[in-house]
């Protein structure tokens, strides 16, 4: 391992996420929180504390940089940003518990939204803030955004690459434009853009500026986490359909919009992951729709409230305008589905992925067609281009550590004693970064519950799933520490 | 298609069905249960008159036989055996709907031992028994049979290798002999011969002769079917642990004891499947055990509940001393984790199979060591030998098969309203030939209230299961039935 480097990355991280803590410190002073002023003071002197003495010590060293140190680069990152993340909510007393501060920002870092806190409408407006920015630093990636605006490493010893690849979700990185460095700005150009197109839609609909910038960001990161107790039931029906329009619009995957920009329209609308999306999206509000006939008053109503639940399961954010908890079997079950499903690769939600669902889909319908014809090669095809076996072999290798992982969780979280409809969706809203489950971790209640061994068991697997699993599971594998 | 084979073979399926209904037949006589020897008689003329038919139909025609045609002809032959073999429920008035007593024999022969049936011990003793004979009939494969006592189309044209295939649990099948014939005959004395040991032992402990043969089928096939209302709860000690010891012996992969047999005890003592099936029962059983304490009076009972109830769900049996479905959440979550590993390759259990749990398990890691080291290549090895990529190719469609079955499964049963638990137990259940699953379909309840659609899902999920998905998969598929 090149422990150097790493501590030198890591040091440059925590400098961006004490720059971005700067706005929470002034939100706080503003509205004269001076315990969260003081929590976020002293967060920042310990953040940017350790980040200094990592880049001192850390000196030197120019090795070559492997696809093993990208991995455990970007998942130690990853541990190190939650646990200095998480101080402000210990140090203003906010969340008082480290293990549930902790869970908090983990939660908000991996974009899950699943919280441990009962009323979020008593927390302090600059913890309220910083809670929902984690979601949208943690949306695009907080190390794609080092990429996209300082020269990490050089481009010679694959560093850049190597982590890119790591921290982006999907089954395979497509690089929008040779430079990487360039992929990156453009990402965070298009998400900035998208998020300032969404706070003006939600400030027409009489939003006040901080809950549209919050929610936004919950929005944008497909995170979950927001200001209100009841999360979005008890804003208008207006607001709540912009949030259902944009969350499905950040599900996408973003290089359909750089697509859109340099006017290839026709790559866009052939694209099939973004049919199967669009496609289960749709199918699912048509049939939850049909399944909830009578729960609400009018049909209108009835189609709000499936199209907000379908749109906030499936980009995997966890925001609610009623307790979909409550609702029939099949609707939930097809929530459940959604959840594992997720949204499109390259774009900020979680979950399986819709683009790796197809690989698995159309890989499978070649082993069928090749035990009726054994003797035709064929090819797996994506949008028309034949799939490479290594990814299909990537693909199925992340199938199988994605079903142990859950089954490995659900047992070990099953410790405390819950039932198995909450252990199972508690597990499954974790590792796909969705935020509520149903019963005792349904959209009415939290996290709270659960002990703090089984807390640490959905911190990983929210880990797991934003990062896509090997930067995390290669930290568990002897072989990664071994010296050569 | 090869139908005109295809129809010869099923006909000589319905003869051995047919021959395996006279004991039922004579039982029924002999207790004087006229109404049950009528249905009998009359569904042995039905059955007797299709198979006939379809011989005198299917004359000539030696054309090749191909994989496809082994895999259809043993999906087709297995609904066609089961619509037939329920006859006798629904002509006797044991099960009156079609559907339940199609569910139930299904269920019988895939080894399930899910049940519709709320009062056992009401069925007329000559139904009893063919109801637990097709656990028997089920386990070991009426198609093995078949191969083992005829020459079925001659070796020639890959016929008996292709069908075997297709019937065999398991990601490949071991020949023990160079013959397949041989090997079929082998497997099935070995079978005969532990059932009769099974027999014995239970006669020892006081039971009747047809309890005993009952209840050693149920084990034999790791079926689950009963002949009393509490499955074997009401039965001594002795019984319940001599039913632990033979679940578990009948969850073995049979090639084992063949290697007993010729005396080769060291490759038995070093295979790896064998060593994680009794690691994964040995270590269930120790933590249900830790986990239920103070849930029976002693140590002694407590043990002996948990052995019984891992064996008997590990082996996909379906047996219960106690109802589990009672017990705390983290023994249910073994349970249900249980299930989905299942038993041995090769032995009559359903499940996943441990052989190909540990190819998952093998075939991840080393993903995770590829991405530590790009550069070396490394075989996947199972008791020292190098296994092929194309079947870690097929164990990895075989796992992404799974989850999509089970998911849609899950999906379409969820529309009768019940639980979500009840609801994933199910598919479960009957998806790994297990039986019980908890809630509404727990060990003291049954299938009975499911829909007609829901029983039909749940009916191909048991034959899909049983026949490791593809003979069923792809006469779903429209190239099966396309004309080259």
């Amino acid at each position: 391992m090149n422990y150097k480097m790493m501590g030198r990355f890591i040091g440059k991280i925590l400098v961006v996420e004490g720059v971005f803590m700067v706005p929470a410190l002034l939100i706080s002073l503003w509205k004269r929180e001076y315990a969260s002023a003081h929590a976020f003071w002293w967060s920042l002197v310990i953040i940017l504390g350790v980040s200094g003495l990592l880049m001192l010590l850390c000196r030197g060293s120019k090795n070559k940089f492997y696809a093993k140190d990208g991995l455990a680069c970007v998942g130690i990152s990853w541990i190190v940003m939650s646990l200095l993340g998480c101080l402000p909510f210990c140090f203003s007393g906010a969340i008082p518990r480290f293990i549930d501060a902790f869970f908090e920002i983990v939660s908000g870092f991996t974009t899950t939204g699943a919280s441990v806190v009962p009323a979020v409408e008593e927390l302090p407006m600059g913890i309220l803030y910083w809670r929902s920015f984690s979601h949208w630093l943690g949306g695009m990636g907080v190390l794609v955004f080092l990429l996209a605006v300082s020269s990490v490493g050089g481009s010679d010893n694959g560093f850049t690459m190597h982590l890119l690849r790591a921290e982006s979700p999907g089954p395979n990185v497509g690089k929008l434009v040779p430079k990487m460095k360039k992929t990156a700005g453009i990402l965070y150009i298009l998400y900035i853009l998208l998020t300032v197109v969404n706070i003006i839609f939600l400030l027409a609909g009489g939003m006040s500026l901080f809950e549209a910038v919050c929610t936004a960001f919950g929005t944008a990161g497909t995170g979950g986490f927001g200001v209100r107790n009841d999360s979005i039931a008890g804003y208008s029906p207006y607001i709540q359909n912009v949030c259902t329009v944009f969350m499905l619009l950040f599900g996408v995957n973003f290089s359909c919009y750089y697509l859109l920009l340099i006017r290839q329209f026709k790559n866009v609308f052939r694209d099939e992951e973004l049919r199967l999306y669009l496609g289960v999206v749709a199918g699912s509000i048509v049939l939850i729709t049909l399944n909830l006939k009578g729960y609400y008053e009018t049909l209108g109503e009835t189609v709000r409230h499936a199209a907000f639940q379908v749109a906030s399961i499936v980009t995997t954010t966890g925001y609610a305008t009623t307790d979909f908890d409550l609702w029939p079997g099949f609707s939930k079950a097809i929530l459940l589905c959604l959840m594992v499903i997720g949204a499109s690769a390259g774009s900020t939600g979680g979950g399986f992925k819709c683009g790796r669902a197809l690989l698995v889909l159309k890989s499978l319908h070649r082993s069928v067609r090749q035990v009726v014809h054994p003797q035709k090669v064929q090819a797996v095809r994506v949008n028309g281009h034949p799939v490479g076996e290594k990814i299909l072999q990537n693909t199925n290798a992340y199938l199988a550590a994605y079903v142990i992982i859950i089954g490995i969780s659900y047992l070990l979280v099953s410790v405390d004693g819950f039932s198995i409809t909450t252990n199972i969706s508690a597990v499954m809203a974790c590792f796909n970064n969705v935020g509520p489950g149903f019963e005792t971790v349904g959209p009415a209640c939290n996290f709270a519950a659960y002990s703090t061994f089984s807390k640490l068991v959905l911190i990983m697997d929210m880990l797991a799933g934003r990062l896509e699993i090997f930067p995390i599971l290669i930290l568990f594998s002897r072989t990664t520490w071994r010296h050569r």
